[in-house]
């Protein structure tokens, strides 16, 4: 299969020109760059064979047709914005490298017994309006109209920005595909993470994107000298916290593929000769199933109340936001592993830690991911960067896939 | 005796009335409420037989001679001046209650083979020019003139406000005492600390003025994305740090009278949906002597060094304060022993860990602490208190201690 990887990192690189800052990249959501952005993939897309659309939402869709007219479709892509400083490949590459796919179908005249769809979603990472997948939930209509009243920094309403952009903000429903059109949703993305590399793998089979719970924790305990307190009469929230910290290190360590992370952390009074009497920290809590979830999260509750009963302070977990792990297709994962073997390379399965497309479109149609390698697992960075031959072999087994795919049942 | 402890009560009463705010105390060094403070202080050493006179930074020196006039003293005291919204007791209570002592001597008419000096100090908070003991400095002969040039909040500086008061900053040292003219330097002074309270005990004998280290520590690993990176492939700051707090305090916990405290902490970037790359935090630690406080460092030190290559992350210790042990003269601290014995309160010996005049006095004289319980172990803050029986226990040990004075051998 003549898949052309040098053409794929041309053009990530071509994409990457158009950002808002002159040195380092950042597209958003119905910025004047994303507009020049759509207008290089239609042309790709079009070169590619697939007649090409821009959705309600602003979403960049090409259609290539099967054996015959307006058959279902497995549906590719991923998205065409990015976070600030953004690294080129995060969404860019799952959607030049499904373009290419196409075109090498369309080169050898291939037409299958389904159409092939590729969308460059035109907001996943919520940058402007900070609602993430926007693009991806239009399409799986399960996008809410209340978010159009959201503003930017500069004050521009959501609603305001579509119509700006020659979009009726009023018709995005009319983006939304019915389940039947959808045989399946498949991604190609970076991993983001450094599990890949660890492996020495070029690709892997996603499993599930993670669910995940945050939480603000407060500990209270009681404030007092550094100096008079003896320590077993010291009731101190940072101990107690830190007690926390390396409970939920221990829990997620303790179960694979669950990670467990304190972000943030501070301490009241907050002086260095006085004992905190209250420490605030985050939690964020991911797994690949939500049982899973839900158990390692009750796991964590349970060391913190322990915690709190044998030193003598309270602890109260706010929940501040939480998402049901998109389960990734046993069927679509079997053919990506087909795929993959064929190319050669080692199998591997691994869950996606970050959020994806496939979050939004797992509610009309089976989701399946294949992983590329990214260097040093960095990603939303200027940094981000994967290599020419892992481009190749990402692509190559996205075409197997393509070409062999059987639609799951439903 | 006839101790007054509702004098001495009502007298901490009166001393608190003058403030610069109007709820609230806060009195600081040179200010006109200490002025004011100062004249209600003489008046009541003289009417306790004392020949009174402020010294070259404004300490209060009340004077009774012995048994024939110019006999070396036993020194007496505590501090005037107080920390922002203080309480009535820290520092007062040992001024009040020493002349309280002087005048039973006076009312009996008794001489003492030693003469009785009652030192009401300017200031040992340090608030207005951020240097602390700078009356009990200037008596023992180690006040740095440098410090004159340090200017308070509002831009004068030490030497103008000295001046302003009325005194010669060219003539500081004509308050230094030489050691022969004092036998030993005892204080009476509330423990600011819950110990006492948890013994059940209206007084202890203090063992030492604890030492510290303060540091702030810099813990150094790799952010990540808290989604995408593995437990096992972490390097996680905030989780190495909190392995810190915890050997810090079971370091402490596992040496009596030791106490190791982290006060401030912060994790960067400080996103709950970050691995933390960097977390700093201040530890602050504590012993009563110098010996045990060097072992107790270095085996915080040692923990650290071990945290960071179990988790591959680099721990930089940087020193920002140190002070010596000020040892308690084991004479003294018998001869107090002896009077709480004789009140019929069981003996209990504890270590001092906040800072007291003695850790100045030290340089010229013997010193010797008394603590009085506090309710709660709580001080710098407006409910501090001290029961009237506790008060009246305190200045009864402290009359017989005085009376039955025999200077330590040197």
């Amino acid at each position: 299969m003549p898949i052309d990887a040098r053409r794929i990192s041309d053009r990530c690189e071509a994409l990457a020109r158009h950002s808002e800052q002159p040195d380092g990249l950042t597209r958003v959501f119905l910025s004047p760059e994303q507009r020049v952005v759509n207008g290089l993939v239609r042309g790709w897309m079009g070169e590619a064979g697939m007649d090409t659309r821009l959705d309600a939402i602003g979403n960049v869709v090409g259609r290539y047709e099967g054996e015959r007219p307006g058959l279902p479709c497995l549906m590719l892509g991923s998205h065409l914005d990015t976070v600030r400083d953004a690294g080129k490949y995060d969404g860019m590459l799952g959607v030049v490298a499904a373009i290419e796919c196409v075109a090498d179908l369309h080169a050898r005249a291939v037409r299958l017994p389904f159409a092939v769809e590729v969308v460059g979603f035109a907001d996943e990472e919520g940058v402007r309006f900070s609602v993430t997948l926007l693009g991806s939930r239009a399409v799986a209509g399960t996008f809410d109209p209340s978010v159009l009243d959201k503003r930017d920094a500069s004050g521009t309403a959501m609603r305001d920005a579509l119509a700006a952009s020659g979009l009726d903000p009023a018709r995005i429903a009319d983006a939304e595909r019915r389940s039947e059109e959808v045989l399946a949703y498949a991604e190609l993305h970076i991993e983001q993470g450094p599990v890949l590399e660890a492996e020495g793998l070029p690709v892997g089979v996603v499993t599930a994107i993670n669910g995940g719970n945050r939480f603000n924790v407060e500990v209270t305990g009681i404030a007092g000298h550094a100096g008079t307190v003896p320590m077993g009469l010291r009731r101190d929230a940072l101990a107690a916290a830190a007690d926390c910290a390396l409970a939920i290190e221990r829990i997620a360590r303790g179960t694979p593929e669950v990670v467990g992370t304190v972000g943030r952390i501070e301490a009241f009074p907050g002086a260095i000769n006085v004992i905190p009497g209250k420490v605030r920290f985050t939690l964020d809590a991911r797994a690949p199933s939500d049982e899973l979830r839900e158990r390692v999260v009750a796991a964590m509750h349970g060391a913190f109340d322990a915690i709190a009963a044998r030193r003598d302070v309270t602890i109260v977990l706010t929940p501040i936001w939480e998402a049901c792990t998109a389960a990734c297709s046993p069927s679509l994962q079997r053919q990506l592993a087909e795929a993959v073997h064929a190319e050669g390379v080692r199998v591997h399965h691994l869950p996606s830690g970050a959020g994806h497309d496939g979050m939004a479109m797992i509610a009309i149609a089976p989701i399946g991911m294949l992983f590329v390698r990214c260097k040093g697992g960095i990603s939303h960075h200027p940094a981000e960067a994967v290599s020419l031959r892992d481009i190749e072999t990402g692509a190559r087994v996205l075409a197997r896939f393509i070409e062999r795919f059987a639609p799951p049942h439903r």
